[in-house]
């Protein structure tokens, strides 16, 4: 049987600032990466969105990111080994103090923005951050991008790794993301992305954007809820994966 | 056996600004109140805290603030119910996550600055704070200002709690501390501090600065290591304490 | 001839967050209070808001508030005379660079949120305002609410001052603002605003919330922009000032 | 005859946190460097510090840096074009106040910590740091690592540039500072490094770390008030430049 779960980030608004339309996307993905207070998020923001998850079920993983709110975390900063494993060891406990307040337990942590970029070539920032989930929780699953330095360095540190999988982004042949700079990194053919997304999790293939086929784990699948047209889009994705036969859970019920 | 906790806020470093001589503080104090990246403090210092009170075996606490660095959280804010509860388990989980990783266990939550002396006064904050206490893990013990709102209210949500007394502070007959603003509001005499602190201990009972004997429970008694002559104070009142019988001990061994 | 101005807050969008139909406000008040990255706003959305307020030829002026972003400057804190001047000079700086460099002028100050409330009331705060804005440069309008302290104050500081008054507010029989938590703070009838607006704006009289007419000078009519049918009643307000025969102009034309 | 200029990083206190020997320091220098509120201080301190230089009659300029007070503006951030310009100019105007409030000019601009290194060497970041200074005011001397990128940009811009040098660094033979990773990067030696600073000033000449001899415009000198010894330094080395004939000037006396 195949088996996927799909994530999106949320919690990503701030005081007065609303961002996503988190109570609606909540309902159709297995997984919330919730923003901890560095990149996006607050304390308000991160109990009302715990509350709301933990009522539709929907499981809740650390979502850390560098310490710039007013570059939502998307810049790259260069810190060390140890302020990028204390940052990350920080946000999970801050999100964590939510999730034992109202009994539920966190599922994951998935790093964010250039956060997640940098890990998933730089093997001395992947293993910061695989330590400190370590560290923290050791039954924690570490999830990154499918194929990387982040995944393969989960695995070393002894975590349970989930590969992330992007439906609508161009792959490299090497597996990596085509940069947004470059044209066509971006899939804007929603049939199209769906069809690699079944690909992705049924054949473990798919296409790179110089046309070779590359291999790739699909545990998770990143889906947004900025605007009511993705949320649409999340609704499909899931109704197609379905549809193939694919049973659509969070990862802690196929991570092992 | 009389017993009692010295206690002292430790971790207030924030980035390259260095505050208090923790290191050799920790050594004389029984309990370390660690600041949480809110007033001060930051993961970095918050790591580098927790791991030298493991050490020395000194037991540590939350001490959550205001959102207000710049402040360095001694100024009031008016904040709702719900953001005094959701900043306080906040803080308490980012402290959390360092005493997890190092294998050691949180004790008490002692609020900082303005939130403590706001608590001591004003039951809807005191409540909040009580609450998120509780909520995230009740058998932390909530330190306050001896006789306070603060104390009534963590009983109330059923939390263990610790009086809190002050050597170098005038009281006045209501138990509340004599505003700094006023004159002889600050004990500068040593020995006057040390023979109010050890009556405060033995008798329970402290002179007011219009004169009253007041009755004051002791549990935990504030002291500083800003600057060495501060350090030398702790270790006064140390061996003061113990040369007359009263064990010196961090308040999880004797508060139940 | 009657004059008058409107104004509205604008620029506080920050960062990724975007807040306000800033472009399309712009377009129909006279002056505009630009945030300046304590309470909102940053320095990208100040470049922005002030390239855009110069080619609609729309005045600008500076929206100091609390360094409260969580709180979007809306919460009271208890902050010295020294740290409010000081925390005001350092905002008008900010936007003069953008002004500067882009050859316009700052018109206006208007303290925003709780500062603004807070120095309605407090002499101390609204004198510390005033000076700060005199220090800097003494050709700036000062705006507060009507008949306030922080007018009075301005006054006898030296500053040109103008009053503002709210077209959507009660008011008490002392001139101030009723308080937001009170039923029929908030006037929602849109004629009845309107009614209200031409009449304090041609006879300086509002009823206040117990009946009585109240006098009050109408210098600037504080407008919104959030949404839709906001941005229509500030179309609406000024279609019918401009049909009872008032011009809607900025307040440096007629503020001498 | 020889002219030179000593300029420190001043005004790196922030709230609670102190930093640095600034009124001493202030005595001995022609320059000060004042934090803008992004990698340090703020603007109580910014007051101060305008307040204390002018009464010394110490020239001012701004030293802007990197929104990264955490990192005290000393990781590099990979930050646009535009944020790079428009954070230098939101620094220039914060500092502008307090000068302007004080009556007295703001004489020049020197990038901060990463934001220097990097200055030094990408184009378009000193692009966009010399296009901040000449938008805002074109008068203001822009202060860079001699022979770098920052002050090429700089005078492309049409800006006065000022050559900064520094005693306690070893060059590499292309005129870049040895990285302070690397042995020998700092010269302890404070004979050899007084030795060092007079012949560039003299003879615009440096021994590079490998042997040879380089061309250096020594404009001005970077020297610290960190500690006592450091403060003792700064009188050495003027002292020695007086000796030697040198006159020692703040940059606007001499730039043209």
């Amino acid at each position: 049987m195949f088996r996927v779960d799909l994530n999106s980030d949320i919690g990503e608004s701030f005081g007065n600032y609303v961002l996503g339309m988190d109570e609606e996307v909540l309902k159709h993905i297995t997984s919330a990466n919730i923003a901890c207070g560095f990149h996006a998020g607050d304390a308000m923001v991160m109990d009302k969105t715990v509350t709301i998850a933990k009522k539709l079920n929907t499981k809740i993983g650390v979502h850390p990111g560098f310490p710039d709110l007013m570059g939502f975390g998307r810049r790259e900063m260069i810190i060390s080994y140890d302020e990028t494993k204390n940052y990350v060891k920080y946000q999970i406990g801050a999100l964590w103090a939510f999730a034992k307040s109202q009994g539920v337990e966190l599922q994951h942590v998935k790093p964010h923005g250039a956060l997640y970029n940098m890990a998933a070539k730089d093997a001395q920032m992947a293993k910061a951050i695989a330590e400190a989930v370590y560290d923290v929780d050791k039954e924690l699953i570490l999830v990154g991008l499918a194929n990387s330095v982040m995944i393969k360095m989960g695995k070393e540190i002894g975590l349970k790794v989930a590969n992330e999988v992007f439906a609508d982004r161009a792959y490299n042949a090497d597996g990596s993301l085509v940069s947004r700079n470059i044209k066509g990194s971006v899939i804007h053919d929603r049939d199209v992305a769906i069809s690699r997304v079944i690909r992705m999790v049924k054949d473990n293939k798919v296409t790179s954007v110089t046309g070779e086929d590359i291999n790739i784990q699909a545990d998770t699948i990143c889906v947004h809820g900025d605007n009511p047209s993705a949320l649409l889009f999340v609704q499909e994705i899931r109704k197609a994966l379905e549809g193939e036969g694919v049973k659509v859970e969070p990862i802690c019920s196929f991570i092992k």
